[in-house]
């Protein structure tokens, strides 16, 4: 029997309204036995005590909603082809690392996430503890209108279709042509195959056209909701505007995705209104106010007036009684790509202090952005533990530090109660009722590491900068200006 | 007998080395009779006066390189299909309303050229001297990898063969694969349709390409040349690199275009001496002081090791013994593509003041350029007459003030030895011995017209300003950041 | 008062379930006065009278889909802009000359569509009536990613925001982005401005993407209906999935276009019951059995599984109670363009017999297609007339021969109800009671006119072939092979 | 001392004007020692006999133009990053498998090469012996205008540079801007990184453009050829038109590549005459008269104006005192590319038995093409070996079988002198004096194996086969006809 003792901290466990200074946390094969002052604890011969005077215990953070294979550049994909899981696994660790225990991958390469998954459950590897969806239903695969749409024809045909069928598999467009009773099947045929959770997209991903159209009628979302329900798991959607964002909850979905994110309109009253009603989950996507500011200095007006809205939203969710999520589409990209213009151009574009995207410290920011729209304290907390264990339906072993759930914690030289920037403080984490080495993680940095140094040709190369220079200024020569 | 006195003024005929003040001018059926004293002039009875008295006489000026019909934009292509005579027409007396008397366009379509030339020649329209070589032999036409690659396809290959044969006829991109004896029997069969002088392509036109790629070699170089001068024709050659500038002088040319423009070499002394040697006129393209800074600050440093090169060459050549001649790729642009980044992106993004392209004032810019390279006033008034008019072979009629010449001159209202920028106070122009009526020009504005008013459609639609809009930021999405 | 008998026909009035032989017709003003046995008619003084002995007379055809100015592509909307109202006029001129003396236009520009439209209503110009929708709600425009990407960026902004402006104004795709109350305001306003029904895009154009997303939920597509019902207009939809399809049905739809096209999904008998039940016009395009037979030749597999599925919709509706409309996206194109693969790889690649799109013939082609699915001679009649006015609600006027109907009648050499065939046989054609001059029409041939002879320098540059010619066969250089 | 006796066989040792019977040859430490009667050689003791009775013993096979590393699109370079000189290896055994014991390496990057080179020539691998150019002088990278073009911005700028840098090093296209003598300096330093040969590009590679560019001018070939000269090495060039060959071979180019390849113009007579007055040897690459009567049939009129061209060139070699030279652009392709459009356009695309590109085949279809076009047996021998040998210098050591000659040399079960296509009948090759185990060939494959089996997930997705599909048909909508 494994047994620790955890003594001396301010254990702040989701449950009470704040932080009780004192607590010693007994764990027993991975579970919590009890949580007490230490005097009143019966603790038995062999238990392992570690001191956390002065520190604060919080439940494991949680992530409603990353991506841990994101990175699905071409180039990335052929140069990690036959390890994705390994990929993921590394993702996992990044996670871990920075307090998250509990990562919910909403779209990714089934197979390789739930060997990932598996390989992290069974003990094989440490990492945070991964649920995954798979593909989002109705989504094509990387090489495709949906992603990147560049890729038919310079990748060969081999690899684009094993790619896109390693993500799609039987649940792409196509289930757009089918009736929702058709579409439930290949739901259906999908969930077998073991994942956790199903995701399907509401609105369509935005890649190929205005990321307003609608992938699915809301008989057919309903239609998949319930085979989800039948399967006893959660069903959650892609939305991006505020008719997919209304028919989505309305559909009986346990959560939505980046609510927040209904391009230039705001979400009226009564779609508010729904998510307290009918018990859906709010995942946010928020920015910081110096976030909010760097952008608004970068972009035009018109793309301004989606920042805008989104931030409005974010709001205006804010003591609409809704239960709001911390997710970020958190992922972690090479050292190669990371500064290529179509990464740059997203989230992870702003500093890494208010850029939400990063999976190592978007969550972070996530608190603090939330905090600056009024949320409370222990809002804040519930967003980052309780509210996805609820969604997920996780809560009777994750999201609060009780006798009888899992030991999962993370130890804090601050007190996040106090301001939210706290949280980045982390001293150790616990999962499965073990100290996670986390000096130790990655264990085999691939994307994480660093480049390789320059070789003696590139110097030759870049000394000759002119290669394909052109002379400037024919005014009738629109190729070169092109 | 048509009998006009220019009197009172300081006439700058180009032959002395200063003007002379209070000089009358004395012009017979367009050409000048006799400049003298008034006094020691005999006027025939029924000889009309202009007192001139304060301004200061020139010759008329001449630009050594402009398109009239440089706007080859798919859609402008269209919209005048049927009209290119009449858009060169307006080009024409833009020009000669800016104190061009004479112009040589170095390419365009050879057939509208000839009749807007011989339009103007038999007086049916007023407007600059034209002489025009047609096609660049070696060039491919407007919608081909010369010009604009994504036009085929784009428009119907009726429209897009017939406007490639209009510019192109015989003598495209084809004559490459051909010997040089084969080249030169196409090019006489080109000559022989009426064009004016020829123009070969020595660099390609770098739409395609590096822009650095020789067209054609030095045999086959001296070949077009040995035609052009046996049918009595000058001949010049577009050109781009230090070796293409090398090999054209060597073949013969009488002159050479954008000399100065060799990418990021300087051209070596050797050749800088062989301008002289071989008596082959430079054409240069300057930027002002101004208009080099400007640009400084909006190019890449990769980008700016071009202009420098380029401006390095051209103060090198002042001093050098060439024979400069002014010149600037001149034309006009229709009203809704001015504003285009692919015609911004070119020397006519510079201010008015600065950009050298414009037809109606880059002449006025390239001589306050090259004023500031330190070229003398005489010079630069040889450079913008004298010199153009020796290497086009025309000065038994054109370039300078004197008895017999046809009497093209431009009355300015300072002196313009004083200072470059006084080339810009045109007061009057005569043009073969009559006086133009400016405010008249261009007498149908069609390219140089105003846009039309708003629809009412165009407000309804602006409003809603998110058609095609996509939502920010997913960054698994590169077709979104593209 | 005008008066005008038709004597000696056989009378296919629509009503009765044959035709009735050696019947006369008396038209006053424009509209039928009666129809009877010439000795029992009743003929007022100065009647004219026309012996159609031998002949066949039936309601003016009409056609539930055409696109009278569907030749949008970028050349031809430069090429003709400002008069695009003039190619409309043309085009109904076409359809009135084969025998359709209304036709819905479905999509189009408004303004040049009423202007047409008004211009032939009030006599100013011969031609079909046109009634029209302008914009298909939800659509953008000819150069955006619902028709044609590639433009902007080629065309000046300020030419592509002015004809997507044309025809989209304020009911594009920014709509989707809106709330169901928001769009019905939008769509309140368009109709404001003088459309005479309603279409809307269930199902998106197909132009960027899938073409199966859904464009308006359920709940904005009732809206969208009640707003035209409010008005009293039709409304119909776009439609190209069973499920938008069905959708658009329930939503309340007086009729769908094009409803047997839904992708590789054959319509489930569920929604072919609707079509009655909800009172619902069902518009097919169909193949006849040689058309399907060439296209099965020249496609793959997988496109082949699209029209299959098309046709069988087609069998399907025919006995399903559904009131089938004629229709075929009908317009005339340009001759530089017809040849060009855009355009022939659609139903117009199909030999003149087989091909539904030309509005000139491929309502003849309609006919023979469904008389070969089993429809029957009066069925089909119906679908051309009858079921179309109904449909619109312009069956007081229209869709049979009655006293108190305008007076618009084909006129055929051979009997209709014998084989579909014999619609293409046309003698006559009476519109609003005045037999029509065909043989004038079009008045102003434009996009019907020839195309003008080879230039000189077409020859010249035809001879060189191999202007853009790469060498064949490098096995590493990719350029050269795509 | 390693000692070899080959007995019994027919020496056809390309010195002798036929094969001579019952030769025995005798290898001492890599070199042939002696070739005679057996009974007149002295064997030493310890000699290892092979008895080739009946056997065709000729000199090891040469080909004058291979890339080893071919497969350079963008997919197999991310794939096989950081082991191009295994690919490398790899090829250069299936080339000795194929009786190729030299060959040389015309382009490719130099490192891996020269690495592979190394490995081969001290043992340390089997294979053929290679001697390699690095990159062509003038040529830009596998992912630029001069091969592929897409990759820039699809490849992470990193990767792109580096590929690019690993090709080109110094002596890319930015050449083109500097003087002759700077070009020189530039050429000696690459020279000095230890490549075995220079290859320049006389015309440009004809990606980017019509391939009929001159990439460098006579004055700046001169100074190259002059540069290898000095250094020991022999010169040759890419030449594509006839005018680019002329000057190649005038600038002294110890052989020229694919010289009959000139685009639709045949090479004039003095041009042919021009390489036996120069002593330049002719790489020819043919096609049999099967393989040309295939490709007619599957390309237009136009592109078969270029083969035609190629073909009549080839024929006129013969016989026109040229010293002709067998090679074939011989790679080999991933078996994921190798049925890509892009591969399959070339001649690849021919069956097995017709196309000239295939590393392991392409010599034996070259021998039998240049038979149908009447070589002589002993003219397609020499052409296969001592002429490649004395083109590049290297007759000293290879090219005959004669005493103290290296032992190169390939056995074969059938006459190769009766006919071209016994040239396949391979049965043993000797190398450096051992006989090589073909079997084991090539050691590890990478390329060259099988595609591994499909994955569980592909069959889920191809089921569903319409992710991507468009609706058939609408005539105004471009984007789907693209």
């Amino acid at each position: 029997m494994s047994l620790l003792l955890l003594a001396g901290a301010t254990v702040i466990d989701g449950v009470s309204d704040k932080g009780i200074d004192g607590r010693a946390i007994l764990i027993e094969n991975g579970r919590i036995a009890a949580i007490d002052r230490l005097d009143e604890l019966s603790v038995p011969a062999g238990t392992e005590t570690v001191d956390f005077s002065g520190k604060f215990v919080i439940p494991g953070l949680m992530n409603a909603n990353v991506h841990l294979l994101v990175n699905v550049l071409f180039e990335t994909l052929v140069r990690y082809e036959g390890r994705y899981e390994d990929l993921i696994v590394e993702a996992a660790q990044v996670a871990l690392k920075n307090g998250l225990t509990t990562v919910f991958d909403t779209w990714g390469p089934r197979r390789p996430l739930m060997s990932a998954r598996d390989r992290i459950d069974r003990g094989s590897a440490p990492g945070s503890r991964i649920r995954c969806a798979g593909n989002i239903v109705g989504f094509d695969g990387p090489f495709s209108d949906d992603f990147d749409r560049r890729i038919p024809g310079v990748g060969s045909s081999y690899f684009v279709d094993r790619v896109n069928a390693t993500w799609v598999e039987n649940v792409g467009r196509h289930l757009m042509w089918l009736t929702p009773e058709a579409v439930g099947e290949e739901v259906r045929a999908y969930i077998e195959r073991g994942v956790d959770f199903v995701k399907y997209a509401s609105n369509e991903h935005g890649g190929a056209s205005a990321g307003a159209f609608l992938q699915f009628s809301e008989r057919t979302q309903r239609v998949i909701v319930e085979e989800a329900h039948r399967a006893g798991l959660t069903a959650q959607s892609h939305t991006g505007t505020v008719e997919g964002l209304r028919i989505a909850i309305e559909a009986g979905c346990d959560l939505v995705q980046h609510c927040n994110m209904t391009g230039p309109t705001e979400i009226p009253r009564e779609t508010l209104e729904l998510f307290a009603e009918k018990n859906c989950g709010a995942v946010v996507f928020p920015l910081t106010d110096n976030g909010i500011k760097i952008l608004k200095e970068s972009i035009s007006d018109f793309e301004w007036t989606l920042w805008k809205a989104s931030d409005a939203n974010a709001r205006n969710l804010v003591g609409s009684g809704a239960s709001i999520l911390l997710a970020n589409d958190g992922g972690i990209f090479a050292p190669e790509v990371r500064n290529e213009p179509m990464i740059k151009g997203t989230w992870n574009g702003l500093p890494e202090d208010e850029g939400l995207g990063r999976l190592a410290t978007g969550h972070f920011v996530w608190l603090r952005a939330m905090e600056e729209m009024g949320m409370s304290p222990m809002a804040l907390l519930h967003a980052a533990t309780l509210n996805i264990a609820k969604a997920y339906q996780v809560d009777a072993d994750l999201g609060t530090l009780e006798a009888g759930k899992i030991a999962d914690l993370v130890v804090l030289d601050e007190d996040p109660l106090r301001s939210a920037k706290n949280y980045q403080s982390i001293h150790a984490v616990i999962k499965d009722g073990s100290v996670v080495d986390l000096d130790a993680l990655p264990e085999q940095p691939l994307l994480t590491a660093d480049l390789p140094p320059s070789l003696e040709e590139e110097v030759h190369y870049k000394k000759a900068i002119h290669h394909g220079a052109r002379l400037p200024g024919c005014p009738s020569c629109v190729n070169g200006n092109l």
